[in-house]
């Protein structure tokens, strides 16, 4: 399982999410806590930034080697500024290559995701399936061999028909058991865009699920994370069956899944 | 394109392949004559051999450095030692990224390959037709996205039905035009499988073919590459629309494909 | 010998250097003229920039990658701007690891520095009587094997005595050969420090020098660099022996090593 | 700290102590036990071994990744076979880059060797006064930047001298307090040589020193780790002050360093 961060609000340099933390994203690599898969994170990571100034698809920026062991990223993190940005740290699958390709996050267009999870037997069971329902636009842009990218394919696929990205969350990992009945699936997606950051906590069959925490300041930032940063009572654990949208300056919304015990949207309720 | 170079015969240290000619694997990465596209083979690079005493299965190595750049590879071609063996430096197809799963050889049970050519506008033709007709079993075992593995894939689907490598080499490669009308396809593999080596210069359409040469030492030896490795006359240039099937100790063949020219398997003349 | 790229004006991004003119950095590692040693420059590469509102210290990239094969660098180059900026594809010295640790540029405090030229067997003759006389602070912050590098710590052990870039580049030039007589060296150097510029081009002994252009816009920019990056006539040749020193908005000097032919320091006639 | 292993006896394939074992080399990246400092050895490895048939100098394989992400090491250790060899897994010192160079083990002539230790502030005590006292052929052996590889030539030096490497252990040791007295060094070095296997165990200062486990079975095999690979109540735990020297077939001493508590070389007693 690997490890996710993500941020919306005032521009920050990076460092203050990857490096600086006391459980930073550089620490969650080496020393996760929380972890029900793996021990480390230390099969590559990779960061994904906004300037819209610039240009309005994300900036992104990947390696294979543990994060621990990249000596450009002090100096990286210390230089790219941002207000919507994301970082991961991965936790491969045995069997699957420590690859550039198979490294997160993905882009599509102005979109860029992280995803915390697994199908279980993935090639086994949904692989073949999903390919097979995709349009070309979406199953060319496939470039490696994971589970994570091939739900990303498929949310971007639903994503197309609504234009609303949380209904597309739900939708896509609905579909899934459409695809595969009794499918076991951990499926926490972080998606930004530049100017939102949606989370997910979904999941089906066996698997444990993996938190996704969140805390808000209001009027200001919104982060989401495998684990918190820092300590601070603010941080809330998403439930199981949530989908959280975040948009600028300080709307936060939560949708839950039909079926998973509420049933609207609800505006967040934020502590101060 | 890419070059290539394989041998069957008496045992040999990979160097003298891969290191000590003067015009070996590693000086093709650099300094390659006769490139029909691209000016270097600097993507990466891979290994493959065997030594049937302690498995069936080929042995590989690959990198995804300039094979002028492996630290590794002036010890590990020292202590290499095979009678059936195949090397691969990469060019790249602009946009594919030098991932470890995208670098030859490919291997399939006993069978190692390396492919020199390329399917023109790949992802956009040949790609989904190709996936969608194979199956599970050749479908899952492809971990990249080169046209190369591709088509390796294609070429063991052929396989599995006949049990005859030459025979599957030319039938896959003529039922290519059956799921592309027009493909532009040049089709230059090297297969082995620890006892024969089996090359083929096939292809279709606008592309310049790269041209597979071999050399024979009769009784012993059986070279073939991309470029010669030195000097001597002995090289010869497969004509378009050949496969050569060499089997230990001295056994030649050349099938030609039908259509291509000449239409019956004949021995391998060999100027001594 | 490597090749440089430099330049001091109004903030840019940096692929306007490193990646889109036509004979861009990029261009120069695959395809470079002029190269009196060696084919390619594909043993890594290096970037340094400033941006003296977050920090007065250079901020650095390093691959040991070719620059053709970092996935990152588009993303990167187009997000990284700045108005103070070197870059530098290396051409290994045979039997040097293509490590991070020799890999360009050089940093120290606010200064920053690449290196193109060779000091002919320099383990055998320079490298210790060097050694010997650095201080401490110059000697503990080596970190690999290059000449370079024990060049650039020999530039910084004379511009700690008098403050002075230009006069430090040509008091530890001439020094070399008080510790070596008849040193062969190729000197060709350029540091910035985020508000000026200061390129050599100096050598002594058998080696073929290499050129540094350089092209000015009056009143706004000054490139340097070891080829031209795009056609244009106001590309001028540093002739050797000179020090060339630029300040921004506008002001060069150059200055020319005394013995090399001229005397004293000139202001760089610029034609429009 | 780091993680060693090394073995004297019949020949085996190197999975038998990289990949195979409970506790092999590769969990010893990942899970290692005892660590005095750090959490993980995930800074890169690399294998030395012996084939006299083919040469008497060590062949060496050498990785800046984790060992549990080269994706070549279950092939290469499936292959490699040697009766004399050893691993190392690395745990890199804050701020020192994962190189190439960095990366042991250490090679000269026919020597290899592999060290488990640290030097206390390395370079600001030791790193100079012992450059300084080394002769050329030594120092300019030297590629890298770890108080490991200092010491081995330090070790070097003395053995010049004598022949004897045991001897050249202690002396060299024994030595480093001459030049650094209060010098706080961990000294746990393992050397083969292609005929005998000496590893050693001493200390100085404050450093919580590592063990040095070592498993023999009378009549065929030495093993010396930093951790046992199996469980199995023949490993004994080299008592601090130790050096130990196997040679094929079963002769094992053990030299007890001056003043540590044993005066004379005895004849290792090992339960069967």
């Amino acid at each position: 399982m690997c490890r996710l961060v993500a941020y919306l609000g005032e521009p920050l340099r990076l460092k203050e999410l990857i490096l600086t933390p006391p459980h930073s994203l550089l620490v969650q690599g080496y020393a996760p806590h929380d972890m029900t898969a793996g021990l480390l994170n230390g099969d590559g990571f990779g960061l994904g930034w906004y300037d819209r100034r610039l240009r309005p698809q994300p900036f992104t920026y990947k390696n294979i080697l543990p994060i621990w062991n990249d000596l450009n990223l002090p100096s990286l993190c210390d230089y790219l500024t941002s207000g919507c940005l994301l970082g991961y740290v991965r936790s491969a699958t045995p069997g699957l290559a420590v690859d550039y390709s198979n490294c997160q996050p993905f882009v599509q267009n102005h979109l860029s995701a992280v995803h915390n999870g697994r199908v279980e037997h993935f090639r086994q069971t949904l692989y073949r399936p999903l390919r097979s329902r995709l349009t070309d636009e979406h199953d060319l842009n496939i470039q490696g061999l994971t589970d994570s990218e091939h739900l990303f394919a498929w949310i971007l696929h639903h994503y197309k028909r609504t234009g609303d990205l949380a209904q597309a969350l739900c939708d896509s990992f609905m579909t899934l058991l459409d695809l595969v009945p009794d499918l076991d699936v951990t499926f926490n997606f972080i998606l930004i865009d530049g100017e939102q950051l949606i989370a997910c906590r979904l999941a089906h069959g066996e698997l444990h699920p993996v938190c996704t925490t969140c805390r808000d300041i209001p009027t200001i930032r919104e982060w989401s994370c495998s684990e918190p940063l820092f300590r601070d009572d603010r941080w809330v654990r998403c439930p199981q069956g949530t989908v959280l949208v975040a948009t600028q300056p300080d709307q936060v919304q939560v949708r839950h899944l039909p079926g998973s015990g509420a049933t609207s949207v609800a505006t967040h309720a934020v502590a101060p």
